[in-house]
C-alpha cells in the first residue's frame, strides 16, 4: 500500500549500511592484513535474504489499522514486510550483528507516512489516545540504538516515516536561511539547494542517508564543521508536532527571551515531539575550495597545532587529525588502506569560500601549522580523504562478514583533557578486548574542533568471538565507563538513543534527568514517543 | 551588620544609574538643543536623599532572620535601610521614575550574602520550607524589571546578594577557559583574568557593575559581540543551585548528549535556579586593537554593508551602524552629542587579536564595507565611540532630571525582515508619544550581528508627560506588540524580567510556556525563585 520512493532516495539495505553498490569484497590487500593481524581468511558469510527473514506479526488490528488510514489515506499505512523490516532498527554494529544473527527480527507493527505537519499531529494525538508508541523515522542511520521499535509499556509501535516532508518551503536568499522538510535527506537537501546556488555545508559520515530532521534531532555534526559550524549551529527554526501541539521555537537568530528552547529539542531525539520542518543557515556554494594536507610527529604535536588554529580563529572548513595507529593503517584514506601510508600523524585541512578569503585563511592557517611542528604533504592526501569520506561504513559491513569485529564510537573532551582521555578509553578498549582474548587495534582521530576543545572518534577493530555482541557490549561498556570517568562527554555527535542512555544521569545528575522527565510530561503525557530512547 | 565591600566594587546609587562620579549637569549644548527641540529649561529637579526615603517595615521576625543568620552568619544578613534600598528593583526608566516619586518604596524584607554555592543552596532549601521569595541579586542592572522584590504569593522576599562569589576558581590556560563566580562584575572578572594576560571580551554597557552570573541569567550580549560571541556562546558549564539540588550542566565544548541543558539554565533569570559559577570560554588580551569608522549615505546600505561583512566572515571584533538620526544627534559619541556630526550613518568597526590577523581582517572587511558604499572616515570616531561606551546611562538620568523621558528597547530579527521591523517600531513609538501630545525622538542603531539577521537597538527621546511612567508604558506596549506583530523577537539581550513577560506567550507558544512552567515545577516546586519574572 505505500507508495515507493526510490527515485529519489535510496532504502538502505536492511541488514548493512547503504545500498548494494556501494558494496564490494574486500580488496586482497586488506584481506592479506586481516590475515597477517587477526588470522582470518577473508571468505564472507553468506547474508540472509531480506524475504525470508521471519518477523513478529503486526500487533494492530485491521480496524487500528484503518484508523490511521483514516489520518494519513491508505496509500501511506503499511505492514508489509520489507517497509517493516527496513525500519527495524538502525546501524549500529549491534545492530548489524542481530541482523545476521538467526531467528525473527523485531519490527514495527505498521509503517505511517504522514504528508505534512498536521498529519504529523494528528497521528500522534490519535497514538496518545490509543495508546500506540511512535517511532519517528528519518534515514535510520542512527548507530545508538534511536530508532529501535520499542513498544515501551504499549502494545504496538508504529514507525512514522517523514519522507513525504520532502520540500523546500522557504528560502531567504538575503538572511541566507532555508526552510526545509525534515524527511529531506542530505542528498536531497543539497539539490534543492544547490538548484538556488546554495548550500548547507553539512557532511556527516551519514550523510547520503540521514535526513534534516534527524539532524536536528540528534545534535550531528558534520565533516565540515570547523568552517560550517555544527548542525545545531545552524538551526535558526524549528516546528514541532507534539501530541500536546505544535512549538514553533526560533524567533531570530538570537535572543534574550527565556531558555533557547531550540536548544532543548535540538538532540530531544524523538522523545519530546516530531521536528517537521527546520529553519537553517545556509552558505552560497563555495567559489573555491583549497585542500591541505599536513604531517606531525605524534598526535600530541599535532593537536597542539590545531588547537592553535582553531583559537587563533584562522577557520579552516575541515580540520582533522589522524593518530599514529589510524595514519599507519591509512584509514584516512579509505581506497588506500593497507598501502604505503604516511609517517607519523596526518592531518587535514580544507578552505572554502571566494578566492581571497581561502587563500588569506590558508596562508594564516599554513604558517600557525608549520610554526607548531607540521610539514606540508601537499594536496593529494586531502583529496584522498575527501574521496573516501562516506565510505567507511561500507567497509565494516565487509570485515563483519569475514569474523572482523568493527566498531565506532566518539566522545569530546576540553583541550587539556584530550591526552588522558584519548588513553584511558584506548585502554579501555584494549584491555576489555584483550581479557575477551580478542586482542585489538584501536585507532583514533580528532574531526571536530572547538577554541575550547575537540572530539575524539576511536575506531576498533578484532577478531570476532564466539558471541560478538556479547564481546562488544563489554567493551562498550568499558569506554563508557572510561569517558565519564574522564570528563568527556559520552556522545559527541551519535547522540544517546538507548546504547548511551546508560551513562546520561552521570552526564547531566539527578536534576538534569528530572528536568527531561518533567518536559517530556509536559509536551507527551502519554509517554508515546520513542520509549526506551534518551530520557532515563 | 553586611560587610561593606566598596573597595572591591562599588554599589549603584539607589534612584539612578552608576556611581555618583559619573554624574554631571548637562553640557551647555545639549540644554540648548533640549530648549529648541522639547522647550525645557535644561535646571534639574533636586532628587531625595536616600536615608529619608521611607521604606516598608521588613517583614521578617527576628526568628526568621535568625533562621538565615544561621545558613550565613550573622555578619551576611542585613535589614539595614540602604542595604534594602539598593535591591529595590532595577535600572529601567520606569524603575527610575517610580524612584523619583513620592511616596515609599518597595524593598526586600532582607538582604542575604551567602559565602558560596553550598550556602546558596541551603538558603533556596531553607526558604522553599519556609515560604520565602528569593530574588538572585547580582548587580542589579536589570532594565526589565528582572530584579524587582517582587513576594508572589509569599509574605516576604529576601534578595540574595552574590558579591561573595567572587573568585576565580580554576583557570585553563591550555583550553583557554576560566571559571568565575556569579558575583563577580565585569571589572572584577576583567582584573583577575588580566593578571593571566587573558580577557573576557565581554563588555556590555552594564559592563561595569553588572555581573558574571547575571549575564548568564540574562543572556547578555557585549558590544564586541561580533567577535567574542554573546554571553551564551562563551558559557562552557553552569553550576547551579536550586531548591532540589545541584544543577552541573557542561560536559565538553560541544555534545550530542540529548538537549543542551545550558541553554535552558541560560536566559532563566533566577527562575530555575541561582547560577553560582559559570565556566568561560577566555581569550589571550589582544596584541593589536585597529580601529575604523565608516560613513554609510542610508541605513539600508550600511545595514546591506554590514550583512556582507558578517555573511563572509570577514569577523571584526567590532560592528555597527547608526541611523541617520543617531548619527545626526552624534548618539554613538557621548562626548559630541549635539557637536558637528558625520552625516548619513555612521558605522564602527574594530579588529583585535595578533598584527597579522586584524591587518588581514581589517582588510578584508575594508574592502567589502567599500564595495558596498561606505566611505572611511578614519580612526578617530571609532576611537569616541568606545570612549563613551558605557556613559549613555549617566545620560538618561540627566535628561529624566530635567523633565526629558529617555528610554531605550531592542530587538532582533533577520536580514530581510530588519527594514520592516524599524519601521514598524519607530512608528509605534512616534505614534503613540505623539498621540500623547509628547512628540519623540527616536534614533537606532545595529549592535549585534550574525550572518542570518541583526538586533535594533531603539533610543526614545521626548518631553515627560505629567505622569512619564504612563506616558512610557504606553510607547512601550505600541513597540512590543509591534515587535512580536512583525516577526521581532521581544529582547535580544535585555531579558524578559516583568516588564517583557506579557509578550513572551506570543515569543515560544502555549507548549513552549507549558515546557518552561513544567522545569518550573520540577526545580522549584515551591515557586520561591524570583515571582513574577520571565515564566507567563
Amino acid at each position: 500500500m505505500v507508495e515507493t520512493r526510490e527515485v529519489t532516495r535510496p532504502n538502505m539495505v536492511w541488514d548493512a549500511w547503504g545500498v548494494p553498490s556501494g558494496h564490494a569484497p574486500l580488496p586482497e590487500k586488506i584481506r592479506t592484513l586481516l590475515a597477517q593481524v587477526f588470522g582470518v581468511s577473508g571468505e564472507p558469510v553468506a547474508r540472509r535474504d531480506e524475504d525470508e527473514v521471519p518477523l513478529r506479526a503486526s500487533a494492530l488490528t485491521a480496524a487500528e489499522l484503518a484508523e490511521l488510514s483514516a489520518l494519513v489515506g491508505a496509500d501511506h499505512v503499511s505492514i508489509e514486510h520489507r517497509d517493516r523490516l527496513l525500519r527495524a532498527g538502525g546501524k549500529s554494529t549491534p545492530d548489524l550483528l542481530r541482523r545476521r544473527g538467526e531467528g525473527p527480527q523485531d519490527a514495527p507493527d505498521a509503517v505511517v507516512f504522514p504528508a505534512d505537519h498536521e498529519q504529523v499531529l494528528a497521528v500522534l494525538a490519535h497514538c496518545a489516545e490509543r495508546g500506540i508508541a511512535v517511532v519517528p523515522f528519518g534515514g535510520g542511520t542512527s548507530v545508538v540504538g534511536g530508532v529501535d521499535p520499542a513498544r515501551g509499556e504499549f502494545d504496538a509501535v508504529v514507525a512514522l516515516d517523514l519522507r513525504r516532508l520532502d520540500t523546500l518551503t522557504e528560502l531567504d536568499a538575503v538572511s541566507l536561511t532555508a526552510t526545509l522538510g525534515a524527511g529531506l535527506t542530505g542528498p536531497q537537501a543539497e539539490e534543492l539547494l544547490g538548484a538556488q546556488g546554495l548550500s548547507l555545508g553539512h557532511f556527516p559520515q551519514s550523510f547520503e542517508f540521514a535526513t534534516i530532521g534527524g539532524f536536528a534531532a540528534t545534535r550531528s555534526s558534520g565533516q565540515a564543521s570547523a568552517g560550517y559550524g555544527r548542525f545545531d549551529d545552524m538551526i535558526q527554526k524549528l516546528r514541532i508536532a507534539t501530541p500536546s501541539g505544535t512549538v514553533e521555537v526560533g524567533r531570530a537568530p538570537a535572543s534574550a527571551a527565556g531558555p533557547d528552547l531550540r536548544e532543548l529539542f535540538s538532540g530531544s531525539e524523538g522523545t519530546l515531539g516530531v521536528i517537521t520542518e527546520v529553519t537553517l543557515r545556509v552558505h552560497p556554494k563555495p567559489e573555491t575550495v583549497a585542500y591541505q594536507a599536513w604531517s606531525f610527529p605524534d598526535f600530541a604535536t599535532g593537536a597542539a597545532a590545531l588547537r592553535t588554529v582553531v583559537q587563533t580563529g584562522a577557520a579552516p572548513t575541515v580540520l582533522r587529525l589522524s593518530d599514529e595507529a589510524e595514519t599507519g593503517l591509512n584509514l584516512a584514506r579509505a581506497g588506500d588502506i593497507g598501502g604505503s601510508a604516511v609517517t607519523g600523524c596526518l592531518a587535514v585541512t580544507t578552505f572554502e569560500g571566494a578566492a581571497a578569503h581561502v587563500e588569506a585563511r590558508n596562508a594564516e592557517a599554513s604558517a600557525l601549522l608549520v610554526a607548531a611542528g607540521g610539514v606540508a604533504l601537499g594536496e593529494q592526501p586531502a583529496r584522498d580523504w575527501e574521496h573516501g569520506r562516506f565510505s567507511a561504513p561500507y567497509l565494516r559491513d565487509a570485515l563483519l562478514d569475514v569474523g572482523i569485529l568493527c566498531e565506532t564510537l566518539e566522545t569530546a573532551t576540553s583541550w587539556s583533557n584530550l591526552a588522558a582521555l584519548k588513553a584511558k578509553v584506548t585502554a579501555a578498549l584494549v584491555d576489555s578486548l584483550t581479557a575477551q582474548g580478542t586482542p585489538a587495534l584501536v585507532m583514533c582521530h580528532i574531526s571536530h574542533t572547538y577554541p575550547t576543545g575537540a572530539s575524539l572518534y576511536f575506531t576498533v577493530v578484532a577478531k570476532q568471538a564466539e558471541d560478538p555482541l556479547a564481546q562488544w557490549l563489554r567493551a562498550k561498556q568499558a569506554a563508557g565507563d572510561a569517558i565519564i570517568a574522564t570528563g568527556g562527554t559520552i556522545t559527541h555527535h551519535h547522540a544517546v538513543g538507548e546504547d548511551h542512555r546508560p551513562w546520561l544521569g552521570a552526564e547531566i545528575g539527578e536534576v538534569g534527568v528530572a528536568v527531561l522527565r518533567a518536559v517530556k510530561q509536559a509536551v507527551d503525557p502519554a509517554g508515546i514517543l520513542n520509549p526506551g530512547k534518551l530520557i532515563p
